[in-house]
């Protein structure tokens, strides 16, 4: 069996699909060969002459998640029934690209750990990392110009320069307290709706092309609501189920939706610890902990909740109009998968 | 005056066009307007809404290089007369591109200084500027796909991909010393001419169609060229007019052309010198001048010099058979303007 081959008989047994496996392995189950086809596709893009290229890419397959972007682009593609042959190669490009800002994320954060493996810049370097997350990008835009769909490089280029944005908003922030839920909005849309509903788009442009705008308007708010549960775990699930430390983000002093909404009823006693909190560049575990109690305490969790749901609704209303197709139950099932997940 | 438009205005007195300068304005001169036009439409493209990334492109605006590659593109695009006019976006485009990959260079190498002028990772963050490389690339992607223009697009990301990969490969380097003048080839084909094929075969496109070929070719010799001269350098001037150390690559224990010809015949005892010169991983300014004497009296300079010579007639070769213009005048002199520059 070839090493593409190998890749894709794992397709759904990668490190990390085990929890939730059950639905996941439902949401897939109409577009499972082309899944299998993206890996092929994927491992053949990082199968390079250059020994580094290759190994580096063979990592990253490797340690390769749940593949949710290019399952959601392909059952968006066949939700009026058969998709177009251009949704492998376009569903594999945009997995690439959503690498590619992972790789990059993780090399600026010098993170360790991803998916519960170690990372590529702390296995190889940080400096190969950088160029390793270039070469994928470019490498998924030159596959995209062969195809030449320049609608979907329209959709994915700007999907790219948002999540950019979006990031370099986020490091320049100075005063994370002041960070309001309009901006934490319009950061999670650029940095991970983008890209879902980009995904979602594309899906539309090989074989929906007339629920473009629902499945547009169905990634944007599952996207939305996806970082938003994402938020949250990182203050409710211990260590275990996570593969790294609750509370990460507060460690690193990043203020998401719990906080955002508990700091706007919260006694000031309250208030004088997470400012103190703010001001330690090193925070204990144990005033981390107290953070995430004031927090819940003060119904920033139950807030997130709330908010998280509303958009998993506006997710759900955009499909009221497609037609009644596996893939369209699959994209609601989705819904609930975001909704539920641990991890 | 709009800051594009003083940013226009300023577009030949940035900091490092003085060297050379005379013969650098003779050879724009024929493009001097479109240059002008290419100036304001990359300041138009880094005033962004986020303060952080219009600060960041401030920066880079006022520490812009020759913008050679871009007054290769619009020479290309003259040389059968008037260019068309999407030649302005696209020499743009291939600007911000080059940008992108000085930006990661910078950041990965934790350099502090280019042309003189802080680098943007010392004077924002690291973190900053890998992401900040990111939204130049895909800003100048995302404004090449409005254009619609496939060929340029399948140039421009096949160039990206292989600077990459020239990158990673002599990141990935472990025994320096075995490096080959093949390697040393591929290496500088991937690094620099891919980039400056890419500006004159893009050019060619938009006006000089029928020399598409000619143009590549004079491209890539032009850039092969360019990057031995710059190798050069290293060896021969001191810091007064490079703004860097003599010698940097071979304190970073970069091989080049120079010692690569010079280590095929040089004596044993040198040869330790040198063996030992590479296990040392923090050389003192003394070896390195050392090393250099040692290159030099073993024709290692005046090899790579012979090289450099043979490419720039490559280049010149490449154009005879083009319509005797202007701006064919102007590529024959940015031959000798890459072939006697000391910075």
């Amino acid at each position: 069996m070839s090493a593409a081959g190998a890749a894709s008989a794992a397709a759904t047994a990668s490190p990390d699909s085990s929890s939730g496996a059950a639905s996941l392995a439902r949401i897939r189950a109409p577009v499972q060969g082309l899944l299998e086809a993206v890996v092929e596709e994927m491992s053949r893009s990082v199968a390079n002459d250059a020994p580094i290229v290759a190994q580096m890419g063979h990592h990253l397959m490797a340690m390769r998640g749940k593949m949710f972007r290019p399952t959601l682009l392909l059952l968006c593609s066949e939700v009026e029934g058969a998709s177009e042959p251009a949704a492998i190669p376009l569903a594999t490009a945009v997995e690439m690209i959503h690498l590619a800002t992972l790789v990059h994320d993780d090399a600026i954060d010098h993170s360790v750990l991803r998916r519960g493996m170690p990372t590529l810049n702390s296995l190889f370097s940080h400096q190969l990392s950088v160029i390793m997350g270039d070469f994928l990008y470019s490498t998924a835009l030159s596959r995209l110009v062969a195809l030449g769909n320049l609608d979907a490089l329209r959709v994915l280029t700007r999907a790219s320069t948002e999540m950019s944005l979006g990031e370099m908003r986020q490091l320049a922030m100075t005063n994370a307290l002041s960070f309001s839920e309009d901006d934490y909005d319009a950061l999670i849309r650029s940095k991970t709706a983008s890209l879902m509903s980009a995904a979602c788009e594309v899906g539309s442009l090989c074989g929906a092309r007339d629920y473009r705008e629902e499945l547009l308007s169905y990634g944007e708010s599952l996207g939305t609501a996806f970082q938003i549960v994402d938020d949250l775990i990182d203050y409710t699930e211990a260590r275990e189920t996570t593969g790294k430390p609750t509370g990460l983000d507060l460690r690193e002093h990043k203020v998401t939706l719990p906080l955002i909404a508990a700091l706007r009823v919260m006694p000031a006693p309250d208030r004088r610890i997470v400012d103190d909190f703010f001001a330690d560049p090193e925070p204990s575990d144990m005033s981390i902990a107290e953070v995430i109690r004031i927090v819940g305490e003060n119904g920033g969790l139950d807030y997130a909740r709330k908010r998280g749901a509303m958009f998993a609704s506006r997710a759900e209303q955009a499909l009221t109009g497609l037609p009644d197709t596996v893939a369209r139950q699959s994209l609601i099932d989705s819904i609930s998968y975001v909704m539920e997940r641990h991890s």
